[in-house]
């Protein structure tokens, strides 16, 4: 595959597949030539951009009272065992390190698939009474370690980027509000993205190994399958149970802390942007996550040179001292024509013209990245144009945002046959999320590779019969097919 | 050991170990108690003391034309054995992964004790024309794995905090003008966190493994042992030949890069921060990395709470637009006293008490860490009084910092070994720090426990004789006990 924008990119609706690996490769996001398969480099693009997602939770769980730690990647396997399922669940999937130097380790270790065990290791000895609750904390910005046989960019891989909330309650309804919370938090950082999703209760067999429920945000991707791009796991006591997290009530009593643990997907969530948002042209970037938000591409004539750049580099400042990220590209080897071409991939939301006209009038070309439409502004105009022409193209990003969202309501088999391979989401009566609706899952993704995502809260009651056992409907459920 | 600050903590000339120890803990730093030696856990207070530091390196790179960039932890050995002498040097303590899930894998792989062999073998796909360099990439709020034997919060761990840069050259005199950046960028670090240091050029038998040459940055800690604090290599073309990291030349014939990595330790500057300035009451941190720089503490006095709280409140709101980091401490259960210590332990720069007097006539009463010097300032004042009571903290942590670091020159062994004892760096005549000089650096620490750090740029001639041969000095050498 070549990094060069002027070799373009496979048609997005063609092959999405395809697509996707392209524009990953060659904006720069991630390089998956590395010597491991599922151990790709961030690459500079892609990193600026997990970057400003990350920030975009730390700040949100700052706000409702989160404290920042960071644990070890290495997890005792003493801890993994403490709790049954989860350890079930986990062991297909965990690395080991067994060996250090010349020398075989006296106690072997895993690399974190993810951190429950870790952190509640650590609360049973920092949480000790009714006053030191909620405890919440959260890390950022590390990698978790699983042993997937699968592996695409964002998507799956052996090690990728990491963000978890481990929190611990008092109450079973102050748990219960905070898996509220962390869903609050998804949208608000889902909106700025303009990525749609839906919050759905898993059904029973596809809980979070440990977990009384899991709920989780899943968006579509352009191919119709869904993506999970971030799950809240109310632990209830088992966890407590499991480490020993107690604290001593008012009266004195001791009791198990409740317990929730929020990890939204930041890898998924990039995925989800660029697959959702991006076009045949390359990447398409809201303004939140752009790491510059305008590109000024300088036109020089002959004889004019000194006079477009020093214009471009007031322009430059502008917009700076106004706090909006601007790069100049004054390189000159490359023509205007390819640095177009090239900022387009790249995503960049505005571009600012500006060659000896706009230098000698004192004004700005700007072109939107979504739909290239053009305007121009004069300089003292400038920020405000900017802003404006800015908060256009993300109104545009999220427009059309939407697309690829679907949900389609079948009350039979074989209607839901017929159009599964369309993809979104589908609503239709089924028998049970309980363990007895297993069965009928596992049947129903076997005839047409959908999988039951879950339910919808206050949506549980349902009309008719389960699509695959005719048995009257116990509830309503969601299917796709998912990553 | 407690957590509660009323406990106080030991002196710190007496034992300093014994305080270091207790002052990491107590101010919720770092906690050792986690299930493997070696791996703590990174507390609240920690974190975010070690996110400034990690700031203040990523804006100053940024600045001097880095990007970043992440990669994987895990590499594969293949990549290791490609540059004997870097194989050789961290065989004995990395960590290996054999296994995941249920079976062996079949090329085990290292969790990176750095990340020269990861960086290089993508240099070798990035890297193709002279347009393409310099090439500056970093990565930033990563960790590393080292099998160490002893173990120290900060100072030595089996996974601690990492900061690396690695960069590309055309020429070798560009590839040492970033060594000499990378020791500014130090410089202008440390002199922010007040941290006083030295760069040695350390002699050949305690190079980098696979550097031509290493450059360390090493402060005095108050026990008088040394601790590095960050390196910069000059690797020359040793891991571009191991890795073929090439580049076409204008006229078209290829030629392997220069190669320089840098590695500021955070953990050590974190280290030395709390060393360093901190007092028998606990931390002191610079305003640049406290994470709240002041904390107003409301002196409720019985029926004027509620006007003691509102007017708190404005002080705090005033100070926060004006982009300052502050705490309002409203807690009803602890009293001021016990509030009082708690944030001198922790190491706030500034108390703002706030009672009933402040409140009705519009004024604040601040207080520095350092000396406990009280001042009023009015509401019209406070941003003013604020920033110029924090410089104030901040040059009297300046005027303290030197206290420790000290430089004796001595001529003779027997001058030498007489204080030794007392710490800190001596100077002296040295027959070579060539590998010839290896056999007499190995007898000066079996007699002494120093160790020959190296030796300053420009001060390689000397006077007099070897302090252990006897022979004509070729250098002088700085010597020191270490970390």
């Amino acid at each position: 595959m070549s990094e060069k924008p002027e070799e373009g990119i496979t048609v997005k609706k063609e092959n999405f597949s395809e697509w996707f690996s392209q524009v990953v490769f060659k904006t720069k996001l991630i390089d998956i030539r590395y010597g491991l398969r599922g151990f790709p480099v961030h690459r500079e693009w892609g990193v600026k951009i997990l970057r400003r997602i990350y920030e975009m939770f730390e700040e949100e769980l700052e706000k409702t009272g989160h404290e920042p730690v960071l644990f070890p990647s290495a997890i005792p396997s003493r801890f993994m065992e403490r709790e049954k399922e989860h350890v079930e669940g986990f062991t297909p999937e965990v690395f080991w390190v067994t060996r250090a130097g010349n020398e075989d380790l006296a106690e072997p270790f895993v690399l974190r698939p993810t951190s429950e065990t870790a952190f509640y290791s650590m609360y049973s000895l920092w949480i000790r009474s009714w006053r030191d609750l909620p405890f919440k904390r959260y890390q950022s910005r590390i990698t978790v370690f699983r042993y997937e046989s699968q592996t695409r960019p964002y998507l799956r891989g052996r090690e990728f980027p990491f963000f978890e909330t481990h929190c611990a309650f008092r109450t079973r309804e102050e748990a219960l509000e905070q898996i509220r919370s962390d869903m609050e938090i998804m949208k608000k950082v889902c909106s700025r993205l303009s990525v749609p999703f839906l919050v759905l209760k898993r059904p029973e067999w596809d809980k979070f190994p440990g977990a009384e429920d899991t709920y989780a945000a899943e968006c579509v991707m352009p191919d119709g399958k869904v993506s999970q791009i971030g799950t809240t796991h109310d632990l209830g006591q088992k966890f407590s149970r499991a480490f020993d997290v107690k604290f001593r009530e008012e009266d004195g009593t001791e009791r198990y802390a409740w317990l929730t643990c929020f990890g939204p997907g930041v890898g998924r969530l990039a995925a989800a942007v660029v697959g959702i948002h991006g076009d045949d042209t390359g990447l398409v970037l809201p303004s939140c996550v752009a790491p510059y938000q305008c590109v000024i591409v300088p036109i020089y004539f002959s004889g004019r040179e000194t006079e477009v750049l020093e214009y471009s580099r007031e322009v430059k400042k502008r917009l700076e001292e106004a706090g909006i990220r601007v790069f100049l590209d004054d390189s000159e080897e490359k023509t205007p024509g390819y640095k177009f071409n090239h900022w387009e991939m790249m995503g960049v939301p505005l571009r600012i013209e500006i060659g000896p006209r706009e230098a000698e009038q004192r004004t700005a070309t700007l072109v939107r990245r979504v739909d290239r439409k053009k305007s121009v502004t004069t300089f003292d105009d400038l920020t405000k144009s900017v802003i404006e022409k800015l908060g256009e193209n993300d109104s545009l990003i999220r427009e059309r945002s939407e697309r690829y969202h679907s949900v389609r309501e079948v009350g039979d088999f074989e209607t839901l046959e017929r159009i599964a391979e369309t993809g979104g989401f589908f609503k239709a009566p089924f028998c049970s999320v309980g363990s007895e609706g297993e069965a009928c899952a596992r049947e129903l993704q076997e005839r047409t590779a959908l999988k039951v995502r879950g339910t919808v809260e206050g949506e549980e009651r349902a009309e008719g019969n389960c699509i695959i056992c005719g048995k009257p409907a116990g509830v309503k459920v969601y299917l796709a097919k998912a990553y």
